[in-house]
């Protein structure tokens, strides 16, 4: 089977909820990858879900690409200009076996 | 003269002091390159900064490497732990003529 691809949405919820989707996701066997994709304010959360991971669960993960962009977002209500927002993609991977 | 590369720490400020910073750096004639660094919430800023850069007022700059990493804080008062936290850095360089 082809290595799985995994992308992980980082948002508002403590880190360690997103740690754990990365151990679950790599611990089911097949996935090799996972990209954490986060904006705003959610791109500190994903740097540090990054580095827990890293430091205290699967100390064998390589970090790879990091890229970072801007994204643009539907005006608020109320408001008539949409916003731009900064976004980070964060792509770990498994080291070979 | 040797190109120059320079270091501006992201911080708590409005983004744009940042950017007028980095415009200012390059503009002085001899910087070549310029490493973001930030931690923790601060990480968010400093990828505004180098968007709002790039995307606004000096197309040509090249987004250079991105590295992340945990620093150790001091314990805050009446703690005893030392606190980790999350660090970015983000290199800015100019094409180039």
């Amino acid at each position: 089977m082809a290595p799985i691809s995994d992308v992980i949405f980082v948002g508002n919820k403590p880190p360690m909820n997103y740690v754990l989707a990365i151990i679950t996701a790599f611990s089911s066997g097949n996935t090799k990858e996972i990209t954490l994709k986060a904006r705003g304010k959610a791109i500190t959360t994903a740097v540090d879900v990054a580095e827990i991971t890293r430091s205290r669960f699967l100390k064998d993960l390589k970090l790879g690409k990091i890229a970072i962009g801007t994204a643009e977002m539907p005006p608020r209500e109320g408001e008539n200009r949409s916003r731009m927002v900064s976004t980070i993609e964060i792509t770990l991977s498994k080291a070979k076996e």
